[in-house]
């Protein structure tokens, strides 16, 4: 990489800030901003939590009178509308700063270019794109959410190096060691839901919760009191009431097709539950992309936590609704009789395996991190 | 790692030397030898093929006169006895070498301490055991088998990162790009044979054999001339006569249970196999530690590459008979009803579950290499 600019350096900065809000903005985006004059930081700010200032005004906050003739760095388009709290454009035209540097545009449709636009017709003047890739990354949910309706879906799955996921018998627990598990518990704690099937919770009574004493991160008791919605993939109402993440703090979605009986939906209901019903996708269970289109719009679910079995798994991946998935790979064979990673449909021969880019490898303490992508798929009819 | 002292610098040139002949000095070990004097390089050598000269002559003879006085480093300890070629410690002794620091002693039982013996009996300084993890790494098989009578197993495997190594209907070519075949092709040159099961030879109708072509090596000719010896582990003699890899440059050899058909074994044999029968082990299978004793002491095998399926890694692993694992894992999903890694036996419990230490991730073009070694297992009677 070639030596970053000045406003490279300082957008960098403004980047890290934004990432403390990684597990508390849910449902907004996570926004970092500093305020520079003569080559000096003079304000520095990040949106914490719904409902509590943006960057932009805490950083402005923090630089008084020094603010007026600054410019500040942002790491996404300043707000142009009155939400929970002013908009931040206002406020950076009445502090009299002289330029804004934004990483890139929100793609919130109450947004998109009106921030940019009220600062430039205040004569400020604004540059837009520095370091956007950075920042895109920072909100992978929050972008697909705005632009296409639905949830970023991160796959995390625990398997041996031979690509298994349990025993025959179900029996899985302790795969991976306790720095894969910290890792786990800070992928839930940044997610808007974690995603699962019922199955799943059948055979490990998963609580599915983020516990802070797991996260191993200093705000950890304020960040654990946010808990990720549990979703939990039901078609026919077969969760048991006695179900561990019932009782837990937080929302339980169980989300089942469209008729199921009545006396089930009111008796999970009894039991701490919230039932939702869809229409029936193929073979008769809940339509995928009806649900990940319910979560972002109903839930406002940026980040969505994949954690689940082979069938589920490969549902969502034969549908191509999974954008990232996260292996954690324990130093250890548990034969061909295990659970296997993913039920696939309709791989039949090797033109038709499902192509995956590897974005990094990583120890994890005695285990291995894998970060992938799924190559998309071109459909019937797309070119 | 600690700066290096002089004699660890000089040890690395000679280190670096031995590993010339990696490819090449089948059934010998390879090694390497510098002569300093004064702090300067006078002479270096390595030790390429069974039969020329020992790394310790090349040496000597590249420094002339300028060898009286000077230190030797040598990867091996010099030998003394008279095998294809003189004893090396006499050569060091008439050369007039003042000081001799070795790497590692000979685990050859006919050497064994004898060669430094013999320097030191000479009033020459000898100094062992600089390097001697790395020296040691550099002969694996040669050391276990001197050791042991057993060569060193390497296993390598292609595998789809949800660990399937073929589609159900045994459909398995191009799994991984041509940067990791062309390790493989590398794990082939270096070995003493290559060992595989009958059913691996039916469903691919590999070859088994180093091709110059595509190794990647600038003298990809002199080594692809020597080919490894093909082992196919195969019972009950089901090996069709027209197997392609009969009738390629190098030797077969088929392996049966004691008791084959006669007509088979005639049959093989005119096809171009060497035929072996070894009592039964497990099962009426082929006695796979009886089968690796026969490698090591009749064919002088030091290092074995296995590529093969599921079951025959899966037994050799079960029998504890592996010593390292290369997995290439392509970036790809194969799904639930595709070909196993390894079929296990035993693996009821997570208990069970068989641990590795990975020692190396690394890519290798798209794909990915994984080098990792099966945990020792206590066997019940051991302690």
């Amino acid at each position: 990489m070639a030596h970053p600019t000045p406003a490279e350096a300082w957008m960098a900065r403004a980047l890290e800030l934004a990432q403390r809000g990684l597990y508390t903005t849910h449902p907004n985006p996570r926004v970092g901003c500093v305020l520079v004059k003569h080559g000096r930081l003079v304000g520095q700010g990040y949106h914490a939590r719904a409902g509590e200032p943006h960057a932009e005004v805490n950083a402005l906050h923090e630089a008084g009178e020094e603010a007026r003739g600054a410019t500040a760095y942002v790491t996404l388009e300043p707000c142009s509308h009155q939400g929970r709290t002013g908009p931040c454009a206002v406020a950076l035209i009445e502090a009299g700063v002289a330029r804004v540097v934004v990483a890139m545009e929100d793609p919130n449709p109450e947004v998109a270019g009106r921030g940019v636009a009220l600062l430039r017709d205040a004569g400020i003047e604004v540059r837009v794109g520095v370091m956007a890739a950075q920042a895109r990354a920072l909100n992978p949910g929050f972008i697909l959410r705005m632009d296409h309706g639905r949830p970023f879906v991160r796959l995390k799955m625990a398997m041996s190096l031979d690509g298994r996921t349990a025993m025959s018998s179900g029996e899985s627990q302790w795969i991976t060691g306790p720095e894969a598990r910290r890792q786990v518990q800070r992928l839930r704690a940044r997610s808007s839901a974690v995603l699962t099937g019922v199955e799943s919770v059948i055979f490990d009574n998963s609580r599915l919760t983020v516990r802070a004493d797991q996260l191993g991160l200093d705000d950890a008791a304020t960040i654990a009191a946010r808990q990720p919605l549990r979703v939990i993939v039901d078609s026919h109402l077969r969760l048991p009431e006695a179900a561990a993440c019932l009782t837990e703090p937080g929302r339980t979605l169980v989300v089942a097709v469209e008729g199921a009986e009545e006396e089930r939906v009111e008796r999970l209901t009894r039991a701490g539950a919230e039932v939702l019903t869809l229409p029936a996708g193929s073979e008769g269970r809940v339509d995928l992309e009806a649900l990940l289109r319910h979560l972002a719009e109903v839930e406002q679910a940026n980040e969505v936590l994949l954690e689940t079995g082979a069938t589920l798994a490969g549902a969502m991946l034969d549908a191509g609704l999974v954008d990232e998935m996260q292996l954690f790979v324990a130093p250890t064979l548990l034969g061909g009789d295990a659970r296997p990673l993913f039920q696939l449909a309709g791989i039949e021969t090797m033109a038709h395996q499902r192509g995956l880019d590897i974005l990094d490898i990583r120890a994890v303490g005695q285990d291995w991190r894998i970060t992938a992508r799924p190559k998309r798929r071109i459909k019937e009819g797309e070119e």
